[in-house]
């Protein structure tokens, strides 16, 4: 397919009609790349931004060609969260921007649970820094990879603004003290740190940072995109469920995945030693 | 009291009754060791096997004699996980088997709560492969040591049938992401990595599994029954409940506790610096 | 300000008067620094030593001065857990002491749980042993430094009395089977293993452990107060929370957070480029 971009819309566009969008989005090979697009802002989480971003997660969720996503930063960092200039000035606002911020919080926990909801995987590629909600996004991903030279904070609290929203995500993805170290000192944690506490998966160099994503992302392309879909929805829904309602749903989603096509003939392909079959996702 | 097995029924049956039981259970100087007996399967969890246990556990619940419990595979390997031909052949079935899978894996949720509810702690002693319900065996023990060259893997994904199933166990064991790395990848995971994911509790070389996990039990079964059996409990019950509500169930317990004789003579040894009493498990 | 202590009441007491305090409090440049004060009996939570500190979270709870708590022994080490003494002598009781028994956890938990929601952040600094309930105290502070000769352990199992208050602060804090290696064992864990299960923050050597306990104090008391005053309730509030039910809460404290004096005055430095302002906690 090659290069397109969402932009305030549900519809893609070629790159001449809005040659600078907030995000680019390429779809290649069943692998949907993401890529921040506000490299001078440090791919700030904007009005714009954000829009964009719900876009793309809207569109791919029904898009069929895609099993998996990439999501980057385009220059050397991956996001510095909010943007900042953007909500002070809607202090001016009668009501101080109370209700605007109360809206804009709003619409990144939405963009933030559409991540969640996706049916296809999403996968961090963390370069440079990552703070803020740049750092919820990271911890919202379903997997991450990230440069040795990468870094993560949650810095709200050294400006007065307490990352709050960060911590959910956070919160659910690292232990409880490496937690509250984050968001109580705002100090940024290296790559091997984050990947100790679980926040990443992988650390490289790097000039590896894109292979070693992009050779998960093919990994999970490999499979078949029906029990990939099944299997990360359950994920979600029964984490927030008490261990025996967990069993039966889980035990009730997993007898479904046993009627799919993909699942009878892969199964039967283990079976009888045969190869894997092409996946259909049915 | 030496070896014994159980099969398809409640009653303990000598060796030479059937000669080769799915599973076979030892019970000596109160440490029950169940070896899961199809080596030539990699100990598959096939119908029969998942009966075996579920007598097991419902024997060793009621089993005074018994103080803790060690689950380990016969030959070179753990397990790993159900029984893909059986499961198979009932795709033959009016409804293509739903109803059974259905069935299926809810026999295999209830045995799986059974650990969690059975009095006694349950170490797993892993060699070889533990792999999709295998490795979900390793996620519900209590406690787990493994050697060296062991491997573990949530591979379902491989074959088209996601570890919905084993993702309850795993996604409670170990961090969000690592979980959703060996759900979604499929690929083994070796044992240091595993301990660091926190999966297992030791990491022993081969020829030293045996002796760590008997020296785990031995040290359990010099514990008093009945504080190991109330804690045990309400580890499992005051995790699925808010703080507030843990704290006032989790004091009951233990003012429970303190009444026991075990806590009174232990205590009471302890505070006049004389040696620990024998227990009585009352 | 300097050395003044609690005891028995809610107002502060000059050493003079209560010459032996069960508690110490200084306050200083932001800091308040609680000394567990009985090192003679390793600090026991004794009924005089839960009553000074539910009397000290009280009193801090609106004390506007203190940014930031300290929580330490006196002596070599931090906190032995309950005092079984104590205890045992309750056993005459007519009930053979199990109201008192029931009283004296929940008044424990209460403890516990006024740390948690104490406006103010609690620093564990942790030298020598921290066992039972003086482990729940390093599991429920925010976050903790210990020294490398510092040692963790839920030890009561080995007495008869499992540890199920301090479980769960423990169960919260590091991974399952972590969590029940302790509680089962009973066995001592080093500092560098309970830095890798999440149940501290940092080891450092012995001769450091105040300065670094000092240093990560100092950097909260630069953060702004109603920042981190609202960060630190809204952590345990979501952590109990769904995820989109705490993103809603999570959202609608940000925006709140936003309407503060400090985030205004904090946000508009950040984005003029100019440095950051005294916070008023406003």
């Amino acid at each position: 397919m090659g290069w397109h971009s969402y932009f305030g819309g549900t519809t893609l566009q070629d790159l001449s009609t809005n040659p600078d969008p907030p995000v680019l989005l390429e779809i290649e090979a069943g692998i949907a790349t993401v890529t921040l697009n506000r490299p001078k802002s440090i791919n700030a989480l904007s009005e714009e931004m954000l829009a964009a971003l719900q876009e793309t997660w809207d569109g791919l969720a029904t898009n069929r060609d895609v099993k998996v996503v990439i999501l980057r930063g385009a220059g050397d960092h991956f996001c510095a969260g909010h943007n900042l200039k953007e909500m002070t000035a809607r202090r001016e606002d009668a009501d101080g921007g109370h209700q605007y911020f109360n809206d804009l919080f709003s619409t990144c926990s939405k963009m933030m649970l559409s991540m969640v909801n996706l049916p296809q995987p999403v996968i961090a590629e963390v370069t440079g820094i990552a703070t803020a909600a740049g750092c919820q996004l990271v911890a919202t991903c379903d997997l991450a990879v990230a440069s040795d030279t990468a870094r993560f904070a949650t810095s709200g609290v050294n400006i007065g603004l307490f990352c709050s929203t960060p911590m959910v995500a956070l919160s659910r993805a690292v232990p409880r003290k490496a937690a509250m170290e984050m968001l109580l000192l705002g100090e940024f944690v290296e790559a091997e740190k984050a990947a100790q506490y679980g926040l990443i998966n992988r650390v490289v160099p790097l000039d590896k940072v894109s292979d070693t994503t992009r050779e998960m992302a093919e990994n999970i392309v490999g499979k078949s995109p029906v029990a990939v879909k099944m299997g990360k929805g359950a994920f979600y829904q029964q984490a927030e469920m008490e261990l025996a309602e967990a069993y039966e749903f889980a035990g009730r989603t997993m007898a479904e995945n046993m009627m799919a096509r993909d699942a009878e003939r892969g199964i039967g392909a283990f079976v009888t030693k045969k190869p894997m079959p092409e996946w259909t996702g049915e």
